[in-house]
């Protein structure tokens, strides 16, 4: 199963069941069965040797949720943990979740992915265990391991095969900071809207030029922000 | 099943199974049992009225990839849609989801989201049925699924009930701008670190003010961008 894969994942969840329909049905899985990738979703419930299979408490200094405990999760690292392993705890007060940081993750041997839920998980782990903090975005969800499942998608995307040799990368949304182009397909009629002209003429440097224009005007109009930003070069 | 659900929502892929595991397992399979919320998984493919089921074809202009045919999503909207819906497709160019934009939504009858896959959606129904385009994040995934998945969960922690009455909205990240505080729990030590003597003071007035200033820093160490921003208020 992992025979040549280029990047092995455990997730750390306390929900395996959450994402495994994802697995499947995704293109991560055919990654996974050709070898490319492989993914492991553990529970950490697993490693929660106490009484009552406890992996949460209520917070020091008071306030509602609860937060979940560092032994059960110190335990889980320190098992999976390898010689070049970066953990990963996602948290929205984490960096930012970039293509450019997805391709950085893509060429890791080894990810632990810890996924918190209520309140997040003790300040020590997060002192002691975790390499990195990355947040898929500014809003706050139930638990980590939706966006768990997010990161391993977007990485995934960056480990050569993956995609298949149809696709290349190259004129994606945020390559070269810039959104993506309108796409159109067949018919050429629908419901009275026909196809931009330029994009059946055949003449390819017309059309590339068309759809730069667009990507520079949608990104202008959209995201100014990006256009300020360093080129990443991814 | 829908009897007194605050907010309905269908949403439109070509993998419904990616989701489905998702939905039964987090607090949205409760909160749709408790009728907070009602959510559809809806196969595109039913609406692909067409000799072989084709839902998707060639860029015209050329280029890597396949996009989705307008005349089946037209059809699937326009039998899903209703008086006061909102038709949402999940794009990394569009509108980046934020919290206030999450509260926003949960507070519509109706959301029907669109989950694109390979190079997207034919533009004459982002011309002709979409009414927001909305962004999980600056990243590539190979589809709509999962941010539509995304969407839900941070849209449904809005919704009156969904949280349990145990837990408040207001200390969370991106409240005020600010990142959320460091949290600990039970053991008071653990491997020779203890927890921050304020949180174990009771003086509630000094927690808060520790809490607040830890938020403070934080945010201004990882996110001086979120301090610019105008507060929200939500």
């Amino acid at each position: 199963m992992t025979v040549a894969a280029v990047l092995t994942v455990d997730v750390l969840t306390l929900f395996p069941g959450m994402i495994s329909g994802y697995m499947a049905e995704s293109m991560l899985g055919k990654a996974v069965e050709r070898g490319l990738l492989s993914v492991d979703v553990r529970n950490l419930r697993d490693w929660a040797h106490n009484k009552w299979n406890i992996t949460d408490d209520r917070p020091f200094g008071g306030g509602a949720g609860m937060v979940m405990k560092p032994e059960p999760l110190a335990a889980a690292i320190d098992e999976l943990k390898q010689k070049r392993s970066t953990v990963i705890y996602l948290t929205p007060d984490g960096e930012p979740l970039t293509s450019p940081l997805a391709k950085e993750l893509s060429q890791q041997q080894h990810l632990i992915l810890v996924s918190g839920h209520y309140e997040g998980i003790d300040q020590r782990i997060r002192d002691t265990r975790i390499d990195r903090e990355i947040s898929i975005g500014d809003y706050i969800l139930t638990n980590g391991t939706l966006p768990a499942a997010v990161l391993i998608d977007a990485v995934a995307r960056f480990i050569p095969g993956v995609l298949g040799e149809e696709k290349s990368l190259t004129q994606d949304s945020f390559q070269r900071n810039l959104l993506g182009f309108p796409q159109y397909t067949r018919p050429v009629e629908f419901e009275g809207r026909g196809v931009p002209e330029v994009l059946l003429s055949g003449n390819h440097a017309a059309i590339e030029q068309w759809r730069e224009e667009q990507r520079i005007a949608k990104t202008k109009q959209r995201r100014p922000d990006l256009i300020d930003q360093p080129d990443p070069e991814t």
